[in-house]
């Protein structure tokens, strides 16, 4: 079985929404990549840090989901990161409310022996510095290293961040953040920059406007699927960068044809993601579900096209 | 030879972007659907008004591209209607410095008699009632009617707009007037709701995010090209439906299936539009060009997804 390792965070998070609001409930980017990886059946190992507070009921969820929880250290008088936000009507932008880094203050991530040589590896957007820590335990160079970020490192560690991109395969990161470290505006150019920064591959995604991905001169793009109802954003940047990985991983191919299939499988899982509260909606997400609506997003897509 | 008629101005506009700024150039959507439609060498029939001031030279250059203008009055005493306006940097906004309606101000179209049988019809962003006189005149329900409108109309001319819409089948309409005309911000209700309202399609136009199509529970999406410079936005919403219309005249193919290849047709071409200011690019736009440019939209788009 392929393995995939994926360090970022396992948070608490209390979402508002026009359609209401939670308490603390389960969050964080390793979490929701960590769900969407589990969809293919790939040994998924979550580095990430989490206090006495977390329940061992979530811990056991992620272990059902076939997703390996020896990476995630708990912190036994520490408290988990919560983080908690209001989104606005329009879902597109939100207001942070609350951030208690708490454990991941001190967050210093330990690799597993067992995940030592994964062949895939997800970075979730962390400091850089912790980020290259990662790679600097993995027995060899991974065939794969995706590198999630976003601007607060960009203001506050920029320099670590260029070291860390000179490490990694592919970038994912959002249009306004991939503006801010090309200093271009055209989404084109913006890739092209951030190539000559070391990622041969560039994500860009645009939320409800789909994603971009650029290699070289080569190009494609995945929509998101138009929805009826967006309930909740939170975690669909981090499901659609878990599918992606998740795909490779399950694959074991590392080509550029192969990446259009998993940005596809990427948007696919993110538009269930968002259909619910935090990871409700993909902790009972069945491949039934997942292969339907992937045929809806080759209807949405697919053309054959008659020249004249 | 199909026949495609449309109405909408032909005028003078003077732009402004971040590359640039121009005189008075020709402009106008008639002239930017008609420039589209040429592309496929349906019969096309502008119907529109134009003052003494309006260059024999512009009405040269489209009898050549294979525009019929007969139905383009030219008030002798009377001035072209003129637009002028400036982009801001984004390129997606815009404000507009003058606009002199001048002849348009009185403006009642008149269908040429030759066109009274065209099977497509574009009626262009004008007032409602003025595009419902252009189907009074018709001989016969064409076949499809497709129908552009904006903001204003709503503003000013709701219910004269609902009547039109009953009689049409295809409405053209940016995301922010989709959600203005309907009440409802997700654009999946937002077309359900105008569904109700007559069109039995619905496209909505997204400009750089690329364009929905909607046909009761179908949905398909053409995305934008991403391109490295838009040089000029101006007629590339009008250029997108010259290229839809266009494809449906030629093909004379009315289903579904079709106006997925017309949407992807309507978006290759608005890609050229916006490279050079005004009308420039579309003037001189061969054959060859367009269908190169059409294999980068399948290479943008096209996958054959492995089922994991």
């Amino acid at each position: 079985m392929s393995k995939l390792l994926a360090v970022g965070t396992v948070a608490f998070d209390a979402i508002e929404t026009p359609f209401g609001k939670t308490d603390k409930i389960l969050g964080g980017s390793g979490t929701f990549v960590g769900l969407a990886a589990s969809q293919f059946g790939v040994k998924t190992g979550v580095v990430s840090v989490v206090g006495g507070d977390f329940p061992q009921s979530y811990l056991d969820m992620m272990e059902e989901k076939g997703i390996d929880t020896t990476g995630i250290e708990i912190v036994k008088d520490g408290k988990t990161f919560f983080w908690s936000g209001k989104y606005h009507n329009d879902m597109n932008s939100r207001d942070t409310l609350v951030t208690e880094l708490n454990v991941l203050e001190t967050f210093t991530p330990v690799v597993p022996e067992e995940f030592k040589d994964a062949p895939v590896v997800m970075l979730g957007n962390l400091h850089p510095l912790t980020q290259a820590s990662v790679l600097d335990q993995m027995n060899e160079r991974p065939k794969l290293v995706v590198l999630d970020t976003m601007n607060f490192w960009m203001d506050i560690a920029l320099n670590d961040l260029h070291e860390v991109l000179k490490r990694i395969d592919v970038i994912t990161i959002n249009d306004e953040e991939a503006r801010q470290l090309s200093g271009e505006y055209s989404l084109v150019n913006a890739a092209k920059k951030i190539h000559e920064m070391g990622p041969k591959y560039v994500v860009i995604k645009k939320g409800e406007h789909g994603a971009l991905l650029f290699n070289e001169e080569n190009m494609f793009f995945a929509p998101a699927l138009p929805l009826a109802e967006v309930f909740d954003p939170t975690g669909a940047g981090d499901t659609f960068a878990g599918g992606f990985c998740g795909y490779i991983a399950r694959t074991e191919d590392y080509s550029f044809e192969n990446m259009k299939n998993a940005i596809i499988y990427g948007s696919n899982l993110a538009s269930f993601c968002v259909e619910k509260f935090g990871t409700e909606r993909m902790e009972e997400l069945s491949k039934e579900e997942v292969q339907t609506r992937l045929h809806a997003f080759k209807q949405l897509t697919q053309f054959d096209i008659e020249l004249v």
